[in-house]
């Protein structure tokens, strides 16, 4: 039986049209040489002005580094902010690869649960209580993989305050899911502009532009700790690519009509799936605010909340969904989460009708 | 004044048409997202066909790790095999990057300095009394950046001889000008099979391919090495844009006709500055037996040597060059050499007939 991948964190939308044309463009103009290795002026720029118009608050554009992807700012920044012990607080559910890049800095990730039942709101008691003077760094992903979560600017001043309350705790956000937030823009977290010295953001082009394959992305960090990842980046690897950078500049300048035209696709499947979800009861789910995964509660498929499951184990489950009626999905182990999987709905329309009719079948 | 930067590692040429060709068609066909960690099995196979045709040597795709660029993969490399402390041995002249690339992955770096009055051949003599049981590596640079040496087969099975005597001792050899060769096609040290478990090697396509700016290397390495390398390169960064890989492999396809081109020009321009050179006394050198690069001895321009000379250091000297005719060249403070710049000649026929009589006039 063919595999239907819905474990993937790639969406099957092409890549923008705009983007390709530029790097032509770029190409055709022999932009094939070294670029700078903190990044092309054109990208940095273009990014900014997306902050300025989509946020507005003022970025320059000397605090944003490009890098060979989202993963690999996470990377260098940690590494440039983090002293072997320190202590990383991740919102969970978080990015299965959070607790590999931190442990991979020398840092000790402590995690705080959100409760699926409340959407997976902020629990501010929860975190509040894992927090002490010399926690260095608060890890939030926003829009949440896999949850979906997007937090209100309400969550994200809790958060602000909790700055407030530990001078010496810092903040990545991870917002490469920021293009396709569904019902209402997602708010950065640098629109707090009064902590940009202990803010840091990292995005890139995979998610929202579609561009997993072009390994673009960036990191805005506070001057300090981005001179330490731009010194990294240039001692480890060297800059990015540049005419890959203008397309991904080209792809910024015509953000929000490509975003329009993925969360309107999305946004059909979303709501395709939780119709069909609502019929398989043994799944316990909270709708998507943005990107393309549902995160599903299966303890009502395994022992021994169903008496009759052969399954105790989440990957066991999935196993069996996968030898059996050829889905393949995420269990949560590694981000957070106990007995859920994450599972994509970024696929062609008729994929997805028989990745569902499977599940069903499955399921019930 | 205009600069003219001599000082580069890069050259005039335009990326290969096989290259971009390539890319575009696997940009055509939507190629774009991610690829595999490892590289793309048309990359791998298109290298270890190289090595099969050029060297005689079997050589498995699966050796192979796609990078981003050949200074990712030393970094991947010697993170992946050096412990704190370890010795690493480098034939000097080396890459200015080596110093910093060794430092951050714990090594500590023993300099072994070849003669430029004997062609910087190699000194077994020298580098048999700087070895020890313990020494972890050696680093060759086959053909030299900066000196554009070729180290012969023989003086390749004199430095296999010696990791007969070094049971614990690997080498790193860098190949990145490999298809710059003029003379004779420059040997691989992969061709020494039995011990094909010490030996790694790095290239990429920045060079001999004028690819630079597309950020494609790859690490040849025991499989032992290159698994932690490949995992490491995971967890970090992830993998190479699939459709760069495209690109590259069409140019490794393409590869005899792409060198002859670039050779072609690039002698006839090591004998225009052969020439010109002849004319400086004052400077010393040896003709290049690969690469764009001369290597000026300049003690005949510094104090005492010349006792009417103004400069006592090689960058005075350097800083002289530029401000007063606008030569910027590079000190080889950090390549091992002493009281030498490395000048490049991979330019533009008349930019380099221009940078010649400047540095006459500069001279006398």
């Amino acid at each position: 039986m063919d595999i239907i991948p819905l474990h993937l964190g790639v969406s099957h939308f092409h890549t923008p049209a705009a983007a390709v044309e530029a790097m032509q463009e770029a190409i055709a103009q022999h932009n094939t040489f070294y670029g700078p290795n903190e990044g092309l002026p054109e990208l940095r720029n273009a990014l900014a002005q997306r902050y300025l118009e989509d946020e507005g608050v003022p970025m320059p554009a000397e605090q944003i580094l490009i890098t060979h992807g989202a993963k690999h700012a996470i990377h260098l920044y940690l590494h440039s902010l983090l002293h072997p012990g320190d202590e990383v607080v991740a919102l969970a559910p978080y990015w299965f690869a959070f607790p590999e890049l931190i442990r991979q800095s020398g840092g000790k990730l402590v995690s705080v649960s959100a409760n699926p039942e409340q959407g997976y709101s902020l629990n501010l008691e929860a975190l509040r209580r894992k927090l002490n003077p010399d926690t260095k760094l608060l890890i939030l992903t926003n829009p949440g993989n896999p949850t979906g979560k997007v937090y209100s600017v309400e969550e994200l001043q809790e958060v602000a305050r909790l700055l407030g309350e530990f001078p010496n705790l810092h903040v990545l956000s991870d917002e490469i899911y920021d293009g396709l937030g569904f019902d209402k823009p997602v708010p950065s977290f640098l629109r707090f502009e009064h902590l940009r010295d202990r803010v840091a953001v990292v995005n890139g082009f995979s998610k929202s532009f579609a561009m997993s394959g072009w390994r673009v992305g960036y990191l805005i960090a506070p001057f300090q700790i981005l001179h330490k990842a731009t010194e990294l980046q240039l001692k480890w690897i060297s800059g990015v690519s540049p005419f890959l950078q203008a397309g991904a500049a080209a792809a910024t300048r015509n953000r929000h009509q490509i975003w329009k035209q993925f969360r309107e696709d999305l946004e059909g499947k979303r709501e395709l799936m939780r119709k069909e979800l609502d019929k398989m009861p043994k799944l316990k789910f909270t709708v998507p605010q943005a990107g393309y995964y549902y995160t599903l509660q299966v303890e009502g498929c395994l022992y021994p909340q169903n008496p009759s499951s052969p399954f105790q184990l989440v990957e066991e489950w999935a196993a069996a969904l996968k030898d059996q009626v050829g889905l393949e999905v995420l269990p949560g182990t590694n981000m957070g989460m106990a007995n859920a999987v994450r599972v994509s709905y970024a696929l062609p329309q008729a994929i997805l009708e028989s990745a569902l009719m499977r599940l069903k079948a499955f399921v019930s």
